[in-house]
């Protein structure tokens, strides 16, 4: 069950797609089209992205129509002749799709997908494209800094409740477990993507009992060999008591006290009393998880000064991605009917032509940089291609990955990257650079729009001229 | 169409929902609870909170069950017991709800809505009820923010590509619009709640034509009533000679260019040149409307440094609201069959019993501050409750607004919030006092609960003491 294999979402779509398409359409413009999606800069503190979304995308793209419905709706706003309303009713996406393979690590300037296609169909499915792929990787970038952050400790999505709506818990729980989390607290997540799921207690649990002690039993109770304690409701060291005297009644009945969390306060000297006062009772078994407004820095932060803290619960930061709610992704055309294309919008210059990027590696296997290359030009003597055709003729090519296994390639991948690139604050810039064909195309498109339009200043390159020794 | 009337989000839920669930049906505690959905402090630069999403939440209330799938999987992770499978198998929501209407104003503390409803059945909704309020009203309240710096122009919702999903898309738009946004570009928004719907062009139309003005033409000639030029794919100043020559060829016709649309660069300084041209061609009638990377301090600066916009188009950072991605919101149980709950949590204390929230106004009809009182301790002097009931034993009490008298309702409640509360950047906190009987029960509970709790160091009424005179 997936929300894309829906056939409603053709109009789940900016007004201007199908206002341009129109205008396509009527102009008997049926070109093949390619559009990059890329992000220009990343977010502060971002030296990577986590690629999410492709399966939501390309199950999307499998589907896409418009109902009757639709299209009775689109005739009474007016905008649309028949002739249109025509083509949109018979509407199916029969373009090729390349693009990086979920789980894979992308950097800024790199076309994550790249799509080509007659150009009103590869301009009607725009909105939905970016709106899929930024958010869900997104998450997953921001998931990945968590789980990075834990060094080694478990790390579980708690996001359910402040993620912005249904389709974004859903998807937050998945591009969260790509990206190295353990679990989901959230149910759907688990029976949709078959994600292990995990939760515990909340407050409202004990204080609907008269008191701690007996809620903590009566859990005890229910889940005998699964029990986490929430100790933190009254107050954190009566609770971790009120706990041992629980996990001493378990222990009489054959069975253990899984863990305890805190919820609150501060977690650093509380994990640590808690600890010695666990230890002391010979509860080193034990284990403490720690929740409440966590994120990566929090973490890195917890765990340099030592907390004893077994497992975190990850929620709002993480499902939201609090310091970056957004990549700054866009869907811009370079390729239209064979002839290469670009804006030169200040800020905002578009790199043309269909592309490949190739990813280097040191000699030690750790990557090194990647390229940015015209696709049809000769491959670089190194470097793996990271753009796969995944569609074509508006058909997935080969059976999606399963989810364990795009988790274990963004495992296997990130651990290629070296540290530097994982810090959380101020990352260096991830070395891509651009192929001389790529240079030397969007060198002559840019001097022939300049030479096209009268008044327009800049000439040359306005992309960094970073240059690549190809071999 | 909505998607709550779908009937699958009962597992949306936190897997700590159904464990805790099992353990009161266990226990056979199924006495009436009151849970309270509040925010204990607002964001920074946020006073108010505008409500929305309470239809999300009762139309997912009246709807909510577990499918013979849902018990299926739940049985398959073998952490449910068959006692506890049947009840949720007959699980149906039978309890009542209190809330501030969609479109009023909330404040800091006070509860959104409140639950009452046996312990398992409140407990379960949850998860779905924060997401949903959480996000929709932090969306809606950000999209206030934008309006209110508009100063009267035309604000679009243009977040669809950038917001958190599909959700989240449809529901950015709902709650931007509620707030005051004249229209959305998104479409199915359009189609499902009846918002009206715009869009003009893109870079990619442009670039996919031989030349700028070709594009233009072709545009015109699709839409010659309702046509909006983006002139920045080039060269701005070069883009609005040629929008004229367009408007000229239109004005022939018997048409008129609605609009040019800035998308780049600086802002302030083009709108002022793009208008003396424009003006100097004598085409006065044409707008300027503009967009790219706006949100609410954005739009104030251009106001109040004089650019000629008159209407902007809003997206990625009103749809996610980036600079406050999400409102601290929590669901807590405040009594439970019959008793005054709370916790005690370090930062995190809770406000016992269900309550009622008095708007008081000024003797010019302004707002002046709310009282949070007991909802059975007898209504103060002067102000209006703002808790409706709206759900009973399960259904919903009185037909939903529609979105436009939500709309209204919203325009005609915020007009009443005096200015400074309005203020962009660091507003004073909006005072809302706590009923003597509200203050006297929650320390008679924090009492009571101290001497219960052995350890505990708090005595006292550990909330803000600020007192009221309620007459």
């Amino acid at each position: 069950m997936t929300f894309e294999n829906d056939t409603t979402w053709a109009l789940l779509t900016d007004l201007y797609e199908l206002t341009m398409a129109q205008s396509y359409v009527q102009e008997g413009m049926f070109q093949q089209a390619t559009f990059s999606l890329f992000t220009r800069t990343l977010p502060a503190n971002r030296s990577y992205i986590v690629c999410s979304g492709l399966e939501s995308v390309l199950t999307y793209l499998a589907n896409v129509h418009f109902s009757s419905e639709d299209i009775r709706y689109l005739q009474s706003t007016e905008l649309f002749n028949s002739e249109f309303l025509d083509y949109l009713y018979n509407f199916r996406f029969t373009g090729e799709v390349w693009a990086i393979p979920e789980g894979c690590l992308g950097f800024a300037e790199e076309p994550l997908a790249e799509v080509t296609a007659p150009v009103p169909e590869a301009q009607i499915i725009e909105s939905f494209l970016i709106n899929q792929i930024n958010f869900q990787s997104t998450i997953a970038t921001k998931a990945a800094r968590c789980v990075w952050a834990a060094e080694g400790r478990p790390v579980v999505d708690f996001s359910l409740r402040r993620t912005h709506g249904i389709d974004a818990a859903l998807k937050a729980a998945r591009s969260s477990y790509i990206a190295g989390c353990e679990s989901t607290s959230n149910v759907l997540a688990g029976k949709w993507y078959g994600i292990p799921i995990t939760g515990t207690m909340a407050h409202s649990f004990i204080t609907s009992f008269p008191d701690e002690i007996e809620s903590f039993r009566a859990y005890a109770r229910s889940f005998p060999d699964d029990t986490v304690l929430l100790i933190d409701t009254y107050d954190t060291l009566t609770g971790v008591r009120n706990a041992i005297v629980v996990a001493k009644e378990m222990e009489n009945s054959g069975h253990r006290l899984r863990a305890v969390r805190l919820d609150s306060g501060d977690l650093l000297g509380l994990s640590k009393q808690v600890r010695a006062i666990l230890d002391g009772e010979g509860l080193d078994y034990v284990r403490i998880l720690a929740s409440g407004g966590l994120d990566e820095y929090r973490l890195e932060d917890l765990i340099k000064t030592g907390a004893t803290i077994d497992g975190f619960g990850v929620g709002t930061r993480m499902g939201v991605s609090s310091d970056a709610p957004y990549f700054d992704m866009a869907y811009k055309l370079v390729e239209f009917g064979g002839r290469s294309v670009l804006k030169l919008s200040t800020g905002k210059t578009s790199l043309v032509n269909p592309k490949q990027v190739y990813l280097c590696t040191d000699s030690g296997g750790q990557f090194s940089n990647d390229v940015l290359a015209l696709r049809n030009e000769p491959a670089p003597a190194v470097g793996k291609p990271l753009l796969e055709k995944v569609m074509d003729a508006g058909g997935i090519i080969a059976p999606l990955p399963t989810l364990n296994e795009t988790r274990e390639r963004f495992k296997k991948e990130f651990s290629l990257l070296p540290q530097k690139f994982k810090k959380l604050q101020n990352p260096p810039e991830y070395p891509v650079v651009l192929s001389r064909g790529l240079q030397e195309l969007q060198s002559q498109t840019e001097q022939r729009i300049a030479m096209q339009t009268s008044g327009l200043a800049q000439v040359g390159c306005t992309i960094d001229p970073r240059t690549c020794s190809m071999g």
